[in-house]
């Protein structure tokens, strides 16, 4: 086995094996016309893994002249609708979101015409976490996008998260379908039943070479002495590499738990779209920024 | 200010304030036939702050005999009856489930015509988590009982906060009413616009002194630092004693959350029934059960 086969298990093995790997994408920067992204984007470059292109300002095409391609743009509307425009034309393999409002990137993200989620396509937000004391990375959604996923959504958010996982070199990725208990419950959570559903058609390949089990809760899902102390039989056996979240609230409130409370490192990319797209909030790090950018790279791929 | 007035942040105050201030409740103890509830009962007898009751086996009778107070029961079931009938008789300040289903014991605590439910009551749940790195105790609800609250529930979830808070001696408890984001969302989150009202009744003196605010998101509820990064001005100030959680799920993740990843120490009690109600999970530690039946101890004041 060679070194780049092995499975990526943490934030530091995910920069060197793009490193090993030589991957190299070009990097649609909208409105980097601030620190934060600027800095987010020259980490990134000089771990080699992006090629940036900055749809900015006259000011900071200026201040960049030489170092980056850039392309000008008056304002955060026009921005965002060059850079999507230069992922539609072949020119950008992933857009990150700079210092402009999620409402206009997404817009032109998502425009009938001009945009770049292709007829079909579910929006969903996954997150890597690196959390102190668990073994692997963990993946969720939806922590930013989808309020209460259907369940065509949730089909969707599975075939995102099994294929993020593999192209972490997690050969056969144990998912778990998360419920507050682990007993299905049609009247009161209708999704459940779903869970059912997406559970069988998860056994017969449908979503590839995977592991999915639910409703689990998310102890029985991320510890084995949870799961035997509960004397549930499940094949995800307490190691799950990702989990899909019931709705919004529980997910954006699991991201702000762990990052708040367990000193959870995490990677965030928004998947369905015809390129990965990062959207780092303000208050995120520069190193949370540059994990983005690496996480979106590796599914680019 | 003498010591038992000062705000109890921690379980360990809490056991000393349980002491200092002679609080004595009687316990009844709904089929204790396991190890783990009787090491709990044990401890919180040792520290002093309850007279046990057991409904029990005959078996377990002749154990405890003269240690405690039994009254002999044939099954679970009647176990429960008869626990529920000592609190309708005046004869115990609080309930806790031993070796029995949740249903079974729940079943007997809602039965309309000789249940401890009164009319018109919201059963909730409550816990109160001690999380490193938080300076004090956060309370939040629901974790295990309302699906998805209504506004009315919400309205009693935040008294029963409000109060048990104020137990704590916490004299103007700080609640934050959670969602993912801090912009009320009519369309896809109709609850964010009952958390306008319930602000504004809170404001009036509708819930005793408390301060209360929301939406807001758990990081600008918790973190004074993530509320100026985010530029938001609330009178939590990132420092909410309590959170009210917008569905079920959100509230046991982040209870599941917090004690797998975050190292939290949690009590737990249902609040709603004449008496408390301590339901623990067969995987609390004793500790954690001990610490639930001290936040029943001061609750039921």
């Amino acid at each position: 086995m060679t070194q780049s086969a092995k499975t990526i298990s943490n934030f530091n093995e995910l920069l060197t094996h793009l490193k090993d790997s030589g991957v190299r994408r070009r990097l649609a920067v909208v409105w980097p016309e601030d620190d934060h992204t600027r800095d987010a984007v020259d980490a990134a470059f000089a771990e080699g893994f992006v090629e940036p292109i900055l749809v900015c300002s006259a000011e900071t095409q200026a201040s960049c002249a030489g170092r980056y391609a850039t392309l000008p743009a008056a304002s955060p509307e026009e921005a965002a609708a060059r850079a999507v425009e230069l992922v539609r034309e072949g020119k950008a393999d992933m857009l990150m979101k700079g210092f402009v409002n999620t409402d206009v990137l997404l817009r032109a993200v998502l425009n009938k015409q001009t945009g770049i989620l292709p007829p079909g396509n579910v929006l969903t937000h996954i997150t890597a976490a690196h959390i102190p004391g668990y073994p692997r990375l963990l993946f969720f959604t939806d922590a930013a996008v989808i309020p209460f996923p259907t369940e065509a959504q949730r089909r969707s958010q599975l075939h995102y998260l099994a294929d993020l996982c593999r192209a972490f070199r997690i050969e056969c990725p144990r998912i778990a379908l998360i419920h507050c208990s682990e007993k299905p419950d049609a009247k009161h959570f209708p999704y459940t039943e779903d869970y059912l559903a997406i559970r069988q058609e998860a056994a017969e390949g449908r979503y590839g070479r995977c592991i999915v089990d639910g409703p689990l809760d998310l102890k029985t899902s991320c510890s084995p002495e949870a799961l035997r102390a509960k004397h549930i039989d499940s094949p995800v056996g307490g190691c799950a590499d990702a989990v899909i979240l019931p709705n919004i609230e529980a997910g954006n409130l699991f991201y702000k738990a762990i990052t708040l409370f367990a000193q959870a490192e995490t990677a965030a990319v928004l998947q369905g779209t015809e390129v990965p797209v990062v959207l780092p909030s303000r208050g995120d790090s520069v190193q949370s920024k540059l994990y983005s950018l690496a996480l979106a790279a590796v599914g680019a791929g």
